[in-house]
């Protein structure tokens, strides 16, 4: 029946857009989960939505799953292959279809990756806001499917905001085209918020409507050292309320991270001395004078009440990236580190001092020699933390970890995943952030659009 | 049948929360749509959500429909009893549970006036904003249930973007609770989307946690006027691109509209002459000398390009009223024009201008006497359209006046509801939006929620 699939898939789709066996390419076989590569049944590279169409018209006939590959960049295994179902990759849709100036939108296919879209929206003087490190490879239907966070949720929100219109195909291969363009159109259900966050379980984004934003010309930083968890938060509400929407970022290192990377990468330090919390602030706006004046006060007001112990406002581009060294060298981590255990948890700003004091300190308690990294985009209440037990070597307690990392997250009222979705590797801790009712409802959901399970199987409800 | 689930609903919850026959109100017979009022079979005033849940258990059990009802504001007639179903309205839930400085949220019951919910949040230095004409009547159910849109839109975004958590009761009575205040949660399908804006067809929003912002601490105003429709994009693309997150407002009125009510409630005039379009500007931000400066920078070079003709800046707060009179004068219809027909339309920019000269056109040649005027919140595509025919009295033709306005959008590819939503007023022409896939899909929806049809029966699908 699966040999007999391919068949099929190639007589009606040909070889051009089929691949079987051995033409396949090993990319194809795993994401960025470090999940064990996985052959799939086929790869299909479709052209158009009615390729896609008919690759689910053909698959759901068949009783065959269809996962969905972007840049597979992801990190929760939601793009991983899953034995016995064929990949579909959007990779061949990849074409800036229209940038409208007068709407501020762009129509994209679902394979362009992030960073063209930016780059073409940049063409047009105007701004396409979400932003994430896999820019350069990750997809914008892999970023819309994942509601994938980043660098500027706290000013731009997270990617489902930046969507005003979609094109879908469903698991029985209807395509639902709602290409919309208008900043408000309340005509019945917005369905396309199902398919934004969903993970390719619920349907295939092939085609999106972004919204462009306005250009900032201009963009400064600064470091600051606080004293401690509550200091950071002062400091929160004091350049929220400040600088409105100029920040554009607030992410926070804790010691543990900040100490340990700038130290194994021997990166620059720009505070002379050391701090209970580090606090990298992003403003950005219109006019260079005003904003760097405004953020200088700001600070200013922080620094009297002590709150702020010390801070560092860039001069200069050099200067950004001094500031931000530390912060961007989280791509390094399997140079200093080797095998890591990630996070992308959330938990409400009250708590989250106390829950990184207890993560850290009960993963030094059951591995002594652990390296336990806490930082994030605290503005938006996303906690990452990296763990890497160095006396494991290459058997690294995943799963030990993760099992008392998200039973500190559960205590605490929070979330697995504020950025990186399921996907394969947090199903099993779902039941940690939502309850029985909320699973039900979405198990009704999937149910109501993929009865016979042939979408992304297994991923996010298992 | 139905004088029993009366009853039983008596039994289960006391007359305290029920009331049948003359004891409901006549205000419940109703909502501002203008449709003819309908006795509800008994109206239901929850004060807690096991209420709810225990009324939806009940109707559900009977087969009886259930309309949620919040201030009863709306215009499309979604909160407009049905004959043989139940009002229940949430007006007693209507606390302010919680304002949390830190995650920047405040919680409230669904029946809370979005008036004091906004000043609950400005007594806390912070800013609900969500914003519409009828704060003071509409609870913030309602305006989740709507998505609702208003005068902010083009900053802010809809109501849809100011939720992060939502308590919700489904048809059969289940509570799913998903109080999330993190701006970032992504465990699972964002289920809560379902709710916004559909009405109360899909499950009955009981609590709400929304997402506040810092507190502009200055805004200012400027009217424009401009020679074509061409020129107000032009005006459009300059002021996005020169204000930024700053441009709070862009209103756009053509002559029908300006001058039909300036001259028929005398109001002030600022610009001395007449221009093809009227355009008003609201810039907001934190600092009045910088705002005032960058708003008079912009306008200054799109009046050097000759598309925007005069501007006139508020230089005070009674100016600003002044600016404001002509826009704000909708409020007096009924006094200038008695029965309306009224139109929240959305069109693309580019056929905006066109589009509004079919209207009116079109309305005149089947209408010789027709007063059809025309303006709206043209940066977010939303046009806003009102009728009236002074020969037909109070026998106006709405009917024959809305299939001409829809089949024009129709030709144009526009949304015959911007911000209103659909109710009852509007589902026989959802099928001018939407295509037969996406109405199959919003079908879809509402079986696997709502399989016997209890939720606001009729409304939005029919």
């Amino acid at each position: 029946m699966d040999k007999r699939l391919a068949d099929l898939l190639l007589e009606r789709l040909g070889d051009d857009l089929v691949a079987t066996g051995a033409d396949i390419p090993e990319r194809a076989w795993h994401d960025w989960s470090g999940l064990a590569p996985v052959e799939p049944l086929a790869l299909v590279r479709p052209r158009t939505t009615s390729d896609v169409a008919a690759t689910l018209e053909l698959c759901s006939r068949h009783h065959i799953g269809v996962v969905p590959q972007g840049g597979l960049t992801g990190l929760a295994g939601g793009a991983q292959p899953v034995a016995g179902a064929i990949a579909l990759s959007l990779e061949r849709m990849n074409r800036i279809e229209e940038i409208d100036p007068a709407m501020a939108t762009m129509t994209v296919g679902a394979g362009t990756t992030l960073q063209t879209a930016q780059e073409a929206a940049e063409a047009a003087d105007l701004f396409l806001a979400v932003d994430l490190g896999a820019r350069g490879s990750c997809s914008v239907g892999g970023v819309l499917s994942t509601n994938a966070g980043g660098n500027r949720v706290i000013r731009y929100g997270m990617a489902r905001e930046h969507v005003l219109g979609l094109e879908v195909v469903l698991a029985d291969g209807t395509i639902v085209s709602s290409l919309n363009k208008m900043l408000k159109n309340n005509a019945g259900y917005d369905s396309k918020q199902l398919f934004i966050g969903s993970e390719g379980t619920l349907g295939i984004i092939t085609r999106a409507v972004l919204k462009l934003q306005s250009r900032p010309t201009f963009s400064t930083s600064a470091l600051c050292g606080c004293r401690d968890f509550d200091a950071v938060l002062e400091l929160l509400r004091a350049v929220r309320a400040g600088l409105g929407p100029s920040l554009s970022s607030f992410e926070v290192m804790w010691p543990s991270f900040y100490d340990f990377m700038s130290s194994s990468l021997t990166l620059p330090r720009p505070l002379a001395d050391k701090h209970g919390l580090y606090v990298l602030i992003e403003s950005s706006g219109f006019d260079a004078e005003y904003e760097s004046n405004r953020l200088e006060t700001v600070l200013g007001a922080v620094l009297e009440t002590g709150a702020v112990e010390d801070a560092v406002l860039a001069a200069s581009q050099k200067d950004v990236a001094d500031l931000w060294a530390v912060r961007e060298s989280v791509s390094e981590y399997s140079k200093v580190l080797g095998p890591i255990t990630a996070f992308d948890v959330g938990v409400s700003a009250h708590r989250t001092g106390v829950v990184v004091e207890e993560l850290e300190a009960g993963l030094a308690a059951r591995w002594p020699d652990v390296v336990a990294l806490s930082y994030g985009h605290i503005g938006d209440s996303n906690l990452h933390l990296v763990v890497h037990v160095p006396s494991a070597g290459n058997e690294q307690p995943g799963e030990a970890v993760s099992a008392f990392v998200y039973e500190t997250v559960r205590a605490a009222g929070g979330t697995i995943s504020a950025e990186h979705g399921i996907g394969l590797m947090k199903r099993k801790y779902l039941a940690y952030t939502r309850s029985p009712e909320e699973l039900d409802l979405m198990r009704r959901m999937k149910l109501a659009l993929d009865p016979a399970g042939v979408l992304n199987p297994g991923k996010v409800l298992g």
